[in-house]
């Protein structure tokens, strides 16, 4: 019997797999210009980084990680995400202490998250992500957004919306806590017994609640924006006048308040807007943490960042019918009659490739007239043939798929002639 | 206290990523050429999987694998290697029954073996492979083949080796496997107790033991190319011709036996002879099978493939002293002074990185000379300095900083300026 797949995985096959070669084409590119280096950590990890970094109380620490023993009977875990490795990779090696700072990465790889799969929510996802690490700079919090936002771009995706918020600092997220508790107390009983929990712990992610969304007290209860002290407040608008001045379009949303407790200042969410995209319309999210340094061991450092799903951004250049690379036809096909003649094609074929041209031949011992058809089905721009007679003068019959033209070539003029009408 | 990586693995750091991505474009660029394309599996399988298609009694599925159980109960293993998943993903996806045979794949990413960890050893690591399935035609042996010495020529290794032999069909095979039996069975008691084991279940690998290397049996053992029936000769013959007029250099070495049971006909392996390279010369290891697909659960399908590791082609690079890229500098640096200076420094920014202009700025609030020695570091090509006088005169001094020649541009001349002189 066959064996399968793991469910919630899949298999990238030629044909689906160019758009994936495109898209991180385009993110390194981008990232190169905006100096953002590739950092590549393991795919496991020792669990406790992300009970640490992730959050022991969050569904993904609780109910959605690959966590094994390895054979030294240590706690592994596949990574579920890329925040707290790189972070990790951070403090490990040492990189606060570099000369140049802030100290900006990015990452792009496999995650693991043991869920129900469904559309666009797979149990290997990949995903991409940057963190700029040492900079209290309001100018790098419209960087980061404007790298994501750039990367979509060239990539060709219009439909996007860009939604920020404040979480203030300490002091202002204090003061926002107290007052959600005052909101909600007197009334918490008519809330779930998560909501009940959260009441004290993190009255924030009440208002994250599925279960309470429709409560009355949730339209009521006290934005976040309005308990930012002075320091917190200037802060957002210098991010806000950045953004104005690179001319990105952003629309403030005092409930975005995302789930993770080191999360202060700015936070964000870039979302499609593109017809049939789906229930879950976010693409991106991020924002700017302090706290996530420490917490996995390293200095008191501040830090921003976002990461996105690259499932995702394949299902939003769908739903925009955006145009991106699919197989390409080759551009010479050589067709060899004979033992001698096929000597001479294994030859002339790997010089064409050394030469940068992407030419094929048969390996089916098929008849002229299949290998013409194969030829076609490649979509090759040219057809070289290479039989006995054409060994025996010398020459090679090139023929241009499209036009029909012919054109017998020397045999040792054939490459020159190929890297001349390829270029 | 720090959170540390697991042991056997490492973090790929910018300044050492560099080499990575230049190794991966060269082979991505190669195997486009030769018309391979990728395909991408998930980074675990069902353990079943790897039991039949590396073999239940190797060491990688009886000491090496990274199995667990998921939180359906499934045992999954962390993919040892590539082929099996390779094959895994063209049964189960059909491909042979595609127009285009043979399908010619190709695979990138980490593997994972429970190792002890040593150089050029690790419990993660990252293979590249090709597989060329559907086709029986020795010119495709030699096509794989002239793909793996091209990669390793386009990232300028010189000092290569390349040794094939030949294990013939299934015929040859019996024939030599019965004069082994033979010419060993007298005096295996002389063996150690693996080798024992071996001599009825695959004398084979009885010569690819380490412990009884040096036993005088072995020197005269008789060679599998004296057994080769005609055909099985023919078929030798005709992939050295091949190679030969592709003009790639090779030596045969009968004892290349090649640990998998499942190989036929051609086997090879490319040895690194840079000095210093370390005790393991091998960089690539392939050859032909029959029997995997079947093995596997497909039709019967020929295949031939080979797979070489990316850790050691660093460890080539550097031992030969080949030249590849590292950190580059940036085109330009934008030192700004005051506020209004730095919002416009950040919209500049911005669009020169949307022209695909590599630039930055200060994010640490650094005074003028500070920004100006960040600028050095970062090795940029160009400053542009924007204070408040030049801003009044909406004006930005943009200066060479190796020749030290000055320019002031206008505001709105500046980024068709860079464009200009950057391209």
């Amino acid at each position: 019997m066959a064996i399968q797949i793991p469910r919630g995985t899949q298999d990238i096959l030629p044909g689906d797999v160019e758009v994936w070669q495109y898209i991180e084409k385009i993110v390194r590119e981008v990232c190169s210009t905006y100096q953002y280096k590739e950092v590549r950590t393991p795919i496991f990890e020792h669990t406790e980084l992300f009970q640490r970094g992730v959050g022991d109380t969050t569904d993904i620490v609780q109910k959605e990680m690959y966590t094994f023993k390895d054979r030294g009977d240590r706690s592994i875990t596949l990574r579920p995400e890329g925040t707290a490795s790189t972070v990790r990779a951070f403090v490990e090696n040492k990189l606060y202490g570099q000369p140049t700072q802030p100290t900006k990465l990015y990452y792009i790889g496999p995650m693991f998250r043991y869920e129900r799969p469904q559309a666009g929510r797979m149990r290997q996802f990949h995903q991409f992500g940057v963190e700029a690490l040492g900079s209290n700079d309001p100018a790098l919090d419209a960087e980061v957004l404007a790298l994501a936002i750039n990367i979509y771009s060239k990539l060709g995706l219009k439909k996007l919306k860009l939604v920020i918020n404040s979480l203030g600092d300490n002091e202002s997220r204090t003061a926002h806590r107290d007052a959600l508790v005052e909101h909600f107390k007197p009334r918490i009983g008519e809330f779930c017994s998560d909501c009940q929990g959260r009441l004290e712990k993190n009255p924030l992610r009440i208002l994250d609640c599925k279960k309470d969304r429709d409560h009355e007290l949730m339209g009521t209860a006290p934005a976040i924006l309005e308990f930012l002290n002075e320091e917190s407040h200037a802060y957002f608008e210098k991010v806000k006048a950045y953004l104005t001045a690179m001319g990105i379009q952003f629309e403030v949303d005092s409930t975005l308040v995302r789930g993770l407790d080191y999360y202060n200042h700015t936070t964000f969410e870039i979302m499609s807007e593109a017809e049939g995209f789906g229930a879950i319309t976010t693409l991106a999210g991020g924002g700017r943490y302090n706290g996530l340094v420490e917490d996995i061991g390293g200095p008191e450092t501040p830090g921003i960042g976002f990461g996105f799903g690259i499932e995702r951004v394949v299902m939003a250049l769908q739903a925009e019918n955006t145009s991106y690379p699919t197989q390409e036809g080759i551009d010479c096909y050589v067709v060899a009659m004979g033992p001698e003649a096929e000597l001479k094609a294994v030859q002339l074929l790997n010089e064409l490739r050394q030469n940068g041209i992407h030419a094929e031949k048969d390996y089916q011992g098929k008849k002229m007239k299949a290998q013409f058809k194969s030829a076609n089905r490649l979509q090759a721009t040219y057809t070289a043939v290479l039989g006995d007679t054409e060994l025996e003068q010398q020459v090679i019959n090139v023929k241009h798929m499209e036009t029909g033209e012919q054109e017998q070539i020397a045999l040792d003029k054939f490459i020159e002639y190929m890297k001349k009408v390829t270029q």
